[in-house]
């Protein structure tokens, strides 16, 4: 598995080729057994093979083609819908309608999903995980149903690879890590571990083709903006109010 | 791997042999190919092997004994500190003081985490995760010296077996995936799926020791309550308002 996790990249473009539902299965089976919170597995998985489901899917993902191309899409979601309604038809009072529960949900769901990346990966399938899952989960939440307690995470486009693009750098391990404490960050310390990365062909054009000076200004200015991501925290906010995991704390 | 999972356990008694740092290095290398937002990698991981250390953490964790008793101990922090500081050093104004920020960042943390966790058990180490560092994050934040836009969100103890404690029940495979839609359980869903786990002798032992009627009572009158969900809440949102993932939004 450490082989095929090195050579692992993210896969966008899929084969015209079918993922069996028994394969899908057996991964979900093993993926099942993934450390989680009291033994409740709490989350559930949406699997969409449907093409019209994936059309109505698409825009929650900025319509990148991945969703629309890919034989399978799972939308993983933190779920406390299915031991809710277990605990009240045991005559059990639930108490899991609160911030903490549903990030207990949410890690749950992040590690299965994780835990089925790498089998899927080492079964030779090509997968790209969608983080625009948190960008507008209400459309989500309406177009696969999703009850109260349930909260969509991640999303996986799952197929047979065809692109071989090449692997993403990655900051040295020592800049990741740390001994005993957090040890901050000096500005020597950051041009060091950063330069690599802004000195990439790769990166030096896309600093190039967004007229910026430096590769961070296209990360806050472009990519990832303080008012896009201040629009999409009210809008999680929102969901998960929607969703019933902020009955508590009380605002 | 799928061997290794299919075989997996927690493992909370670790034997009397270190776990070598070139070992740990090399399996949190491999960890860091796990896909991540933009690449940006908002990570870190404060590795514990002080054993002063350790046992300043475990109140934290509630005194369970394989904080101390591990070799290692990693505390995974969610973690926009070092890119920001990259962006500030760069004449780049970054926008990650708010909710989808840390939302983005803990996700990253814990699939870095879960491929560490299944890279590791395929070695043969033995881990236990510890779901208490979201319970109270402010004890950890502090004895870690995290700064701000730093999360604790997962605690791993790896060490050498010593122990091999029977495999825990899973819920069967469709109980946890729906076809394109999410299909809300019946009463007879939940008769089904749960029977298996419910007359497991350990459970049926576990609700007799506990004076309850049901297993479902013994998660939500003893182990996760009502009670200390909400009040756990109340602290994860101020360590999140501390260390100033909730600038927005504004409340």
């Amino acid at each position: 598995m450490i082989d095929s996790l090195k050579k692992r990249r993210s896969i966008r473009k899929y084969a015209d080729k079918p993922v069996g539902k028994e394969l899908l299965n057996r991964l979900l089976a093993a993926s099942e057994r993934t450390q989680t919170m009291g033994n409740m597995q709490l989350y559930s998985v949406v699997v969409t093979r449907d093409m019209e489901m994936k059309r109505r899917l698409a825009p929650a993902h900025f319509n990148q083609p991945m969703v629309t191309q890919a034989p399978v899409v799972l939308t993983i979601c933190a779920d406390f819908n299915r031991t809710v309604r277990w605990a009240e038809q045991r005559d059990a009072v639930p108490g899991y309608d609160n911030f903490l529960s549903f990030l207990n949900a949410a890690t749950d769901a992040l590690l299965f999903t994780q835990t089925f990346c790498n089998l899927a990966e080492a079964e030779g399938l090509g997968i790209c995980y969608l983080g625009t899952t948190l960008y507008m989960p209400s459309q989500i939440i309406d177009i696969l149903k999703l009850p109260r307690l349930v909260m969509p995470v991640a999303t996986l486009t799952v197929g047979w690879p065809d692109e071989q693009p090449p692997q993403t750098d990655r900051l040295p391990l020592e800049s990741i890590t740390h001994e005993e404490v957090y040890q901050d960050y000096s500005p020597n310390d950051i041009d060091r571990y950063y330069k690599e990365k802004e000195e990439l062909p790769e990166n030096r054009h896309f600093v190039e083709i967004n007229h910026k000076e430096t590769l961070a200004q296209v990360f806050t200015d472009i990519r990832y903006t303080k008012k896009d991501n201040e629009a999409m925290s009210e809008g999680i906010l929102q969901a998960l109010r929607r969703q019933g995991f902020l009955d508590w704390p009380k605002r």
